[in-house]
């Protein structure tokens, strides 16, 4: 088994979670300045283990081992979202670092935007895989405040800079740490996951475009109130999407945005952000049949007009079955037990990294699955005792 | 029959119109530069015609008429929603300075907020009445941005000025002239609208708290999503309100905040201004139990509590019959068979001026009964034509 500094692993997590504090957890948004410092205190962390550390075009960082291979690549991402965790992606980067400080072959990288602040998301996983177009970076822009991703980039002084492609062949697979963003863990008393797939995430817009006015010189009949029309539209989703949905699928309404959004004028225009979730393709595409068909609907009815756009579609990533045994062993070893295999219900940047290498990824608890809120926490005994399982794991399937 | 200047009455209007121009309509949000640039513009010209101005602690310009009584008070407001049409409020102001240039003995007034830029709304006409307590200001805010009244009162200079009241029997009525804002008259081929009655608003905040969480991690039976808590409710209101309103009530939904609002978000908490409005007082009240028995399901149904709050309740105003009969006669002589008796769907300050004198008001046609959207419009001949109506039924009811 190697040696895993698990003291250090979370002194490094502390010290990352002081980049951006806010409550008991972190705001970095993607290429803020706080994101920028995290991405320039992890090159450090990566030189003084002796990794020759890089940032590219798209804010990947990345730390090569000068060793000898067969390597592995290790990590996750380093933003978070908007008032969030201090965990989610920092633990896998963090994980990344003590893997190749307990002189493992291991690459650690930390990808840019997998949170998805700028459309398109998992900007760094797709880059390095050669999935992101310079047409796809110049049209862009942040989904919060309007920013243009080519502007964010040269604030961030990465612009001109060239973006990291991964080596074909140079990786035996990919290993990412992450916390489960769930309940299942906890209530089953159980300490740690080793993730079977991880679904994929369809991302859609919904734009409904009525007339805006006023609201009491306008009579009912005479409306064409784009507000009301999202209303019955995602009332129908709510009652229809039960019928196409697979077990473990999950969809949400993130955003809907009225326009102008005053107490006395009748909204013109809703935007409406829905997602759903499946590890399955026949699932996914049944839920996309039942959603056309709904918005299809709405435009019978209504005298709204609703049109959908996909803002992103992802392939639903199965882990290998190599480094699942090598988890599994690890984790039976090292907690009896107190393991289990799962599905992952969030997308990761393990997902992008699949199509080109095997990836696999390990669990740790989330305290009442709170996830993506700054109340997010994982106990630290789970954190040291995931990043054992996954150091010895690591070990495993390099041996393989 | 008075000698109404129907020129200067429309190049009054057009030269207001300048100020905060926005494409064809304005933007002049209340206490804004721009409002505050329009109210000295009216306080110069009621100097012209003789009228004493004067501006008030809570933004009402009022010109004093100095010769003998019987007086009349007319005008309406000045600022404008956000981006919004030239003649909505302005057209009932600049009609009062064209009832004083013609020799009428007018009181001119311009009220401040009549458009709800400010929680409670309505704060000139309900200040002049003395409807508006010092605690009220100190307590209210911006609706779109969150400012205090009090420092948009201050950045505007009117802190410390004393607010003014109407002199007790000084004023033989109200009379406001303004758009109709919907399209019963255009349909209808008319050209002149006496009022009968004013809708009263009933503005609530449905504030619906749930838990933020990842979309991904948490299963949908684990979820508290209040976005969703928020459309099953609105959907129930789309069901049930026809059940408890009465043939000319609206209820609109102006607003759908969801927090955080992000795509891979479960929504924590959601935001919702709804209102509806009808002339009896018997609509409105079973339309509230329609309302409260809609939450209180919902918060057995759902996992997101819902929490009602009544923002506003104004009461319904009925016109004066005088008066009413006044503008009838005068639309009759000048524009027979032309116009018509209708009731109000949208609340103006004259509804609160009714509660201390006797009140009336004459509606221009909307093109396309558009309003509260820069594109509203009145064509010029029917401003010209409601101006004359307006004068001689001012000269008729002070003579009554």
């Amino acid at each position: 088994m190697p040696a895993i500094d698990t003291d250090r692993f979370l002194r490094d997590l502390q010290e990352l979670r002081r980049i951006g504090a806010y409550k008991t957890g972190v705001h970095r948004p993607t290429y803020s300045p706080q994101d920028m410092e995290s991405r320039r205190w992890l090159m450090e962390r990566m030189a003084e283990i002796g990794l020759e550390p890089s940032i590219d075009g798209i804010g990947n960082v990345h730390g090569r081992h000068k060793g000898a291979g067969p390597h592995l690549l290790a990590g996750s991402h380093i933003e978070s979202q908007n008032h969030a965790g201090w965990l989610d992606g920092a633990l896998g980067v963090v994980a990344g670092l003590a893997l190749a400080r307990a002189g493992l072959p291991v690459d650690v990288v930390a990808f840019a935007d997998e949170e998805g602040h700028f459309e398109g998301g998992f900007l760094g996983s797709r880059s390095i895989i050669g999935d992101l177009t310079e047409e796809e970076i110049d049209r862009s822009r942040n989904r919060t405040d309007g920013t243009p991703l080519r502007e964010a980039l040269a604030a961030a002084g990465l612009a001109g800079k060239p973006r990291l492609q991964l080596e074909t062949g140079r990786h035996k697979g990919f290993f990412e740490m992450h916390i489960e963003q769930g309940t299942q863990l906890e209530g089953a008393g159980l300490r740690a996951g080793v993730v079977t797939g991880i679904v994929a995430i369809w991302q859609w817009r919904i734009l409904i475009e009525g007339m805006q006015d006023h609201a009491g010189g306008t009579t009912m009949a005479e409306r064409r109130d784009a507000g009301l029309a999202a209303v019955r539209l995602l009332a129908m989703l709510d009652q229809e999407m039960p019928r196409a949905c697979g077990e473990r699928s999950t969809w949400t309404t993130g955003r809907i945005a009225l326009d102008p959004g005053a107490p006395s004028i009748i909204p013109g225009r809703a935007d409406i952000l829905f997602q759903f979730r499946d590890v399955e393709m026949a699932v996914l595409e049944r839920m996309e049949r039942c959603l056309r068909a709904c918005v299809q609907e709405s435009n019978r009815r209504e005298r709204s007009r609703a049109t959908l756009t996909a803002v992103s579609k992802a392939t639903p990533a199965l882990c290998d079955p190599a480094m699942m045994a090598a988890l599994d062993a690890a984790a039976q070893s090292i907690a009896p037990g107190a393991w289990q295999r799962m599905p992952s219900g969030a997308g990761h940047d393990a997902q992008y990294i699949a199509r080109v290498m095997p990836v696999a990824m390990l669990f740790t608890p989330s305290i009442g699955g709170i996830s993506h809120h700054w109340a997010e926490d994982t106990k630290e005994e789970d954190l040291a005792l995931c990043m054992r399982i996954l150091g010895d794991a690591a070990e495993r399937y390099l041996k393989a």
